[in-house]
């Protein structure tokens, strides 16, 4: 076990003599419990940071880790904080190192197709920046609206994107990082394909914030989609619709830009929060699906076979949304179940489970067995077409909170267990953070968590950036 | 530096008692002599094992990793030895590892679109098992026809199909390892998507066999695409030629399955070779493309948007591969490059450049200064559409050989310090292997080196897996 010193006010004026005086906040837990959290629900999961601070550039988050290093204080990094697996979370206390101040566009290249960004850019603020040039970025996780690439980038982020252009790791080129000791590297760059050297990009996306402090970030663009249509496809029950998904992806031929899946519970829970005036009462459950492409003939003749597909499939209605508004209105549907649910309170679980695409009818019907047998709710919604389903455990109003907290380990685990058998992992795409992390041997060997562990080691030979994510540094675990 | 110890009769004796009598090739130069070189056309880069042995299962490898660590003996993986970097050449000599025996396909799973198999598979030998059930795999190197498909992850191939299907990265979802120290560890799975750990999938793949024996893959399939018709275009000039393949791809707002770029002389060379009578005589440079798709009517409107596009930037003629006959002897062209060069003699550098895609035209310029200035021919082809361009430099017949020898290193430096100016890097998809590893220093930082040696030594304290390859340990290089 690693031990740390604490934030000191002769630490702080380090700090403060790094970034200026106005960029440090110490001994204001008003101001600093805003950085205790992110997204995940449960309270259970926050730790106060000793210090926060919003370093200008990378040279200044390279003096902060060599600091960090010399007086052995964690940092952790943090982004907008939506994360859903407690990633941004100070868990050791020690220095919160925000990155809303890089937050500049730095370079859009529209020969090499390439954007280059500050991690603190918002996401949602990428595609109008290129549009004009005929040129999208394909990530579109469902907290777009807030989160930073930056936190994107270090969780691998997903998104209703997926099925038909791949999570994040398919757009990021380049990187400039921190590392955990302080260095500032280049990875990457404005290429396409690149073998020269071992894949860093590759682990360095996706690995939480433990092994670097992304300063620079390059994506690749595509060309922008001139047509979309989403389709709403509603059926009389859950396995009805679980089942069409893998026959339309593998019998039509097509891969659709999205195939969501929203359980009959998730749909009515998002459609009461926003007042939403759709018939959805009888319908056990919905897929939304998009399709997209480079003429109104092309996606209309897919929309069409995919259409087809979810009746013969078992559809009871598909509604077309054709339109701006239509769309919009669709897919505020399915964004908004996270926050219609966490408006119910705090007593809940949030889960990323990701299985064999086959296997999500089985994983569904899981849940459906285990809300029966621990009377909770267990909605179940996502990126079906990835075999990655969403879910919040919810706890019922008549059951009493202290009931709750026995409950839902034995829920977790159960489900946990029923996803391992399934060949399916704990996370698709939010990360383990500090949330999951003492689950991970279900879904791993000693000999895989042995691994990381060396490698952590190698970059991070301190256990200084972010630490006890993922996994705890003994062997123990 | 390492040490490493001879291999010694004792050595084979207990080599042998774990794969069995048959499978131990030892103090046979002759045979041997097979396992010294790859494809690459300079002898300078052999390497003569001191043995060779054909195990047939993981279980067998890691004993042989436990062994080879025991007794500080180098360990180098080969696959049909098809490589262009000297990846599977035993540098320090020691144990070849083939992965020959380890040819079966262990399971084809059409619900979930995936294909298990063994590392000897030969990648040519994919498609047919999966063609049936509507299914592909996307990955198409150049040397499919020989290459294995473990040789593929090692390298993180490439081929005339990355630019609308990605690298093989994009399609392993699964690997079972044996680990430089002798674990077997199971990494993914049929998972689309899994944040679940580290990215030790994205880590391997590319790693060139220094990190880990691959001897399970789990291959992501896509739907088979119905159609797909073929271009020839010719240009008048290779800057013709070259100036076009950003404007397809930006303006046209298609992304081609393939855009590959062959100039005149690398076209006249297969041509002849091949006793190809089509008329290539008039073409300073040719694009080859190639468009896929569901059906034949967007097909259809797909290439000829990209014939058209072609045209109005230049293009004398378009023809088009519309049947399999035809297709085959347009990319036989293609392909024989590489052979029809070989052919010529052993006087040759084999490069594989990749910049930034709207560079591709600098760099080409840039070769044909160094054809005059240095009197050698520096024909070039591959995948413009990628940035990627190969080059074999070619010794005249009137310079003799040592005169050769000198002139190479200066043409490759300059060579070299050009693609780095243009932000670039000294491999797309070939390798660094022990070919290119003094050259690193130009393209990557030292911090960089550093960070790559910090996880080599973690996974590998030893250094017995192929060692000397992408680059050495000794900070020093």
């Amino acid at each position: 076990m690693s031990t740390y010193n604490p934030v000191t006010p002769d630490v702080v004026r380090q700090v403060q003599q790094i970034v200026g005086d106005g960029y440090v906040i110490f001994d204001d837990p008003e101001r600093l419990e805003a950085f205790s959290h992110d997204e995940v629900p449960d309270r259970a999961y926050r730790r106060m940071p000793e210090a926060a601070v919003r370093p200008g550039n990378a040279a200044e988050i390279a003096a902060i880790m060599k600091l960090a290093n010399r007086e052995r204080i964690p940092v952790t990094p943090r982004g907008a904080g939506s994360g859903l697996s407690g990633g941004a979370v100070p868990l050791h206390g020690g220095i919160v190192l925000l990155t809303d101040r890089l937050n500049r566009i730095l370079d859009i290249d529209p020969h090499n197709m390439t954007i280059t960004l500050e991690p603190g850019v918002v996401t949602n603020d990428v595609n109008p920046a290129v549009r004009h040039l005929g040129l999208c970025y394909a990530g579109y996780p469902m907290s777009l609206e807030t989160c930073y690439i930056g936190g994107n980038v270090a969780e691998n982020a997903g998104g209703a994107k997926a099925l038909k252009y791949g999570v994040t790791s398919r757009y990021v080129l380049g990187l400039e990082i921190v590392t955990p000791t302080g260095d500032i590297v280049e990875l990457g760059g404005k290429l396409i394909k690149d073998v020269t050297g071992y894949n860093m990009i590759g682990l360095m996306v996706g690995s939480e914030g433990t092994l670097g402090v992304f300063t620079k970030i390059i994506l690749k663009l595509l060309p922008l989609p001139k047509v979309n249509v989403d389709l709403l496809a509603l059926f009389p029950t859950v396995d009805g619709a679980i089942a069409a998904v893998p026959r339309i992806l593998t019998e039509s031929g097509m891969t659709p830009t999205s195939i969501e899946f929203i359980d009959g519970e998730s749909a009515a829970t998002a459609c009461r929060y926003l007042n939403e005036t759709f018939d959805y009462k009888n319908a056990g459950a919905m897929l939304l699906l998009t399709v997209d492409g480079p003429s109104l003939e092309q996606v209309q003749r897919e929309y069409e076979a995919v259409g087809e597909a979810c009746l013969q499939f078992g559809a009871s209605e598909v509604y077309v949304g054709d339109n701006k508004t239509t769309s919009e209105r669709l897919w505020r549907i399915r964004k908004t179940i996270p926050e219609a649910f966490a408006a119910q309170g705090e007593h809940q679980g949030n889960e990323d489970l990701v299985v064999p695409m086959a296997a999500v009818g089985q994983l569904v019907a899981g849940m459906k067995e285990l809300e029966r047998k621990y009377q909770v709710a267990i909605p179940a919604y996502g990126h079906a077409g990835d075999g990655n389903i969403h879910t919040r455990i919810v706890k019922s109003p008549d059951v009493p909170a202290n009931r709750w907290r026995e409950i839902i380990p034995n829920v977790l685990r159960e489900l946990y267990e029923l996803t391992a058998k399934l060949g399916g992992r704990i996370s698709g795409e939010h990360g383990i953070g500090h949330k999951r992390k003492k689950f991970m041997p279900l879904f791993v060997s000693p000999e895989y968590l042995t691994m990381c562990r060396a490698v952590k080691r190698a970059m991070d030979p301190n256990n200084i950036l972010n630490p006890g994510k993922i996994m705890d540094m003994e062997e123990s675990q």
